[in-house]
């Protein structure tokens, strides 16, 4: 059995308020045999991008929330990333294929459950982007806009949060339907949550839809902001749908269908906010709640 | 032109914070005559019974919102009410006709838009009836359980201010169809609002929908309450709707044709809080914010 180093980024403890680089540590002590034991039917791979997301913060929290679990102190943390398969266990995947879909934050992971992840077909994008435009923060600006929000041509659409993985997506799904669209983003304060949400409700129009896939100014937050002007739900008769992309994950090929010719031929633009390596991972992932990216955030912790 | 005194509800000016019995008083002087004149298409009203709802002290404050016009200070407040036809100037309807709908707080009215208030059909049932459950508050019951919510036999039903006139009946049509209802009703400080919202949405099941048609317990304050736990509309894949009934009169005939047989058999019981006299109207109205009432508040202009 070959055995390599496995270098990781451990929670050393569960994070109150702000998460801090601190709050993770990173572990060049382990090491991880690059071949499956017999009659495994799990995949060994390699990990290549690595997604920061803000739902992971709700992650660094001891909580019996059934909506995500928590991550365990001592251990890597874990998140959506792209990866290679060395080994493999599973009928679906061989060794070279590429996919996209949960993994540890390290070197390299055993995936236990092959059927959750998405493999990869067309490689002929950024392989990046399946952290993002192509991974679950894009399925999430397609359900929440398109789905929830069942959008027509010539309407209004504000997009909170528009410089991040999924609003920058939003504003240019907006756009491309005809709507006239207005975003928020950009200060240090990350200008969003209660107080955005307070004013964005007494400027909806009457019969609006306001689909919400996360809170990220809450996340850090004790006890979270109060939203007032609650009532315009009434008045203006407005639907407030809150979602769980993964709930909606049957949808990804029709979304491929849709996305993928928009970014080959440039009708879509995606940023993207990269930094080099699994040591440069914590302060990416800590960032996101300063706002210091800019774009999707990506870790890359290999390139091949 | 016989001319008779016309006793009216006055409100006296725009209200801040609890409305107060002495915000209205009782005009005596006024008089009208009881003949519409030649051409008109009115009607000429005789007030029966006057219903007492909550989103009448939204039109005691003066507002530049759509969503209800205010009352005009030194003029007869209006609201929904049981009237009789002394005279018509329109062809649906003739001398003796009864009606629902929009109505001056007075003895008698005349009534601008006849094509706006519904035709009473049944008499074979209390006519007070018609201010609640066969009116407006039972169509907001039947929309806000049964169209917004679509909810399924043995789902869990919470229903607030659950004691009100639309809130007796979402409970009752919850149990006809086979759910588990939980209502909160009844202390003196109508324990509902912002803090019941918020432990609402902690108890939500997955899926949930929450329709709202109203919001009784922030109307009096000059900034409402701040609703915390919103990020269960995400984790829990909620549904929060507003909705104003008047969208919905269509199903006016389908909402009859369901709830008078339950009546009539004795399936549905509907409490009302009963008081006699235009003079006993603005202690019933501004009780409404305290909690006084037990069940659906009406005022008794006459009987017949």
């Amino acid at each position: 059995m070959e055995e390599v180093s496995n270098k990781q980024v451990v929670l050393k403890d569960y994070v109150n308020g702000f998460p801090k680089e601190s709050d993770m540590l990173i572990n060049t002590s382990a090491t991880i045999s690059l071949n499956l034991p017999q009659g495994s039917n799990a995949l060994l791979v390699k990990n290549l991008y690595l997604s920061c997301d803000p739902y992971m913060r709700n992650r660094m929290t001891k909580t019996e929330d059934s909506y995500v679990p928590s991550f365990t102190p001592g251990s890597p943390i874990a998140g959506y990333g792209v990866a290679k398969v060395l080994d493999s266990g599973h009928a679906n995947f061989k060794k070279g294929d590429l996919f996209w879909g949960f993994t540890g934050w390290e070197e390299y992971s055993i995936i236990t459950a092959p059927e959750s992840v998405f493999k990869i077909e067309h490689t002929d994008v950024p392989l990046s982007y399946y952290t993002g435009i192509l991974g679950m923060p894009g399925m999430t600006a397609y359900v929440g806009f398109y789905e929830i929000c069942a959008p027509k041509k010539g309407e209004y659409v504000f997009v909170s949060a528009a410089s991040g993985a999924v609003g920058q997506l939003v504003g240019q799904f907006a756009k491309l339907l005809g709507c006239y669209v207005v975003g928020s983003a950009g200060t240090k304060e990350k200008n969003v949550g209660g107080k955005m949400l307070e004013a964005v409700l007494l400027n909806m129009r009457l019969h609006g839809r306001i689909s919400v896939c996360g809170m990220i100014s809450q996340y850090n937050l004790e006890q979270g902001d109060g939203v007032r002007n609650l009532f315009c739900l009434v008045s203006k008769r407005l639907l407030m749908k809150g979602f769980v992309v993964t709930d909606h994950y049957h949808l990804y090929p029709k979304y491929m269908e849709m996305v993928m010719p928009l970014i080959k031929e440039g009708k879509i633009c995606y940023i993207e906010d990269i930094v080099e390596g699994l040591e440069s991972a914590p302060a990416a992932l800590v960032g996101l709640f300063s706002g210091r990216n800019v774009g999707k955030q990506v870790v890359v912790v290999a390139r091949e």
